[in-house]
């Protein structure tokens, strides 16, 4: 179901596929983007204040992101970002950990300067399989209007 | 030059190599992480608010850690991220955009929970070739320090 502004309102919760992480994907996102010894070998990880191989926490940030474009909340041309605040990784995500999403709203209004559209603010929580959090922030976007106002 | 905690004061500034964003380096990140489709198509991007294909802002904010991973502010034993606050888009990043980073310390003092370690915020700003700020942000990271205090 795709959705416009009005279709959401603030307490409103969505969920999200479930996601496995690889030992793989962590070696591979690491090598591109955060080439710290940590996220790129066993052996440094277990040696680090981490106890071993950990994802890059933008890592951990690209999987929510992909659980929130493939999650229950989307909108019809999609949701802009424009802002994230309190990015925080309470817990690290090793190899083998199923990640999953929870997306609530937090505020939505009218944009003042842009007609037909809407702007939400979310706060996006990922937590693994035992429960714990590993990822949360609240993000501003931007989505469409179902009508000009 | 690799850094401890005591090698760096308030107000250092740091820079960071060159980075070309190419199309498909967009689409790649995009199809694995934001599936929508302004970051995944040159037309549907088109008739989007961004007027074109652009990246994702999460995989903006991943080519800023490779910048910072190897750029000039290195540390023994890394850069442990605790907390990212502020996270902003300025501008859209497009096929072809060359990225700089420049990394200034905002704050330093030592952990007041972990021996031999010390709390810096930085502030990540990253322009394209024309000086545009495409992203910035400020961060908390634990570095180690030269001599437990």
């Amino acid at each position: 179901m795709l959705r416009y502004f009005e279709d959401v309102a603030v307490g409103d919760r969505f969920g999200s596929r479930s996601y496995v992480v690889t030992e793989e994907a962590i070696k591979a996102f690491a090598s591109e983007f955060d080439v710290q010894r940590f996220h790129l070998d066993a052996t440094a990880g277990a040696t680090s204040d981490f106890g071993g191989l950990v994802a890059s926490g933008w890592h951990t940030a690209a999987i929510a992101m992909r659980l929130f474009t493939t999650g229950e909340l989307q909108f019809v041309g999609g949701a802009i970002g424009l802002a994230v605040d309190e990015l925080r990784w309470p817990a690290a995500v090793h190899p083998g950990d199923t990640l999953q999403l929870t997306t609530e709203i937090l505020e939505a209004r009218r944009s003042r300067s842009k007609n037909g559209r809407g702007i939400i603010r979310i706060r996006n929580v990922m937590t693994n399989q035992v429960g714990a959090v590993v990822l949360s922030y609240s993000a501003l976007a931007m989505v469409q209007t179902r009508g000009v106002a």
